[in-house]
């Protein structure tokens, strides 16, 4: 999973992989909304590409990316160990924040 | 979410959460089942703590860290939304070994 996790760690790249869930797309197509260099976008298919996440056609002179999911349920599988933590840090903010809403009111009366 | 998936792509980092997960712990602690330095685990929970994925105790001498799970929250929303394409890939997958038993069937009569 760390080759994913560096892969995602990156906004562009995660901007492409949005991007391919439209279908596939050249590495011109990709490079355009983000007005970058066709060299500094393949540096990004490539890390891409060796993470799994995406795949590039063999055939075509184009080579057009594709989204490759897979690795990405690993992701999911992982965080969802965390959801319960995660709820319980938000349900104590809340309790906080009644708590301080409980202490305004009382104070008004 | 950069820093996030930073600190997420070390797998010394991540059993360090999933350790955390059962309560706080010291560096000492968190050193002692990856026979790491003390040194090279506080580099790690540094990285952690940046990312907002761990705090650490301002009062005792041994700085105990807690899991913050708030930022998983957030790669598991992002996550989600690729849910529906790694589930067409598995689909894809069990289509063509469908295919490959149906056509040894037939082989065999």
């Amino acid at each position: 999973m760390d080759t994913t996790f560096v892969a995602l760690a990156d906004p562009t790249r995660r901007a492409i992989l949005a991007r391919l869930t439209r279908g596939e797309a050249s590495v011109k197509e990709l490079a355009e909304p983000f007005e970058m260099s066709l060299p500094a976008v393949s540096k990004h298919l490539k890390v891409l590409e060796r993470a799994g996440l995406i795949s590039r056609a063999r055939v075509a002179q184009s080579r057009p990316c594709r989204l490759e999911a897979a690795p990405l349920r690993e992701v999911a599988d992982w965080v969802e160990h965390y959801r319960r933590y995660w709820e319980q840090s938000f349900d104590r903010l809340e309790d906080y924040l009644q708590e301080l809403q409980r202490e305004e009111n009382e104070g008004g009366e």
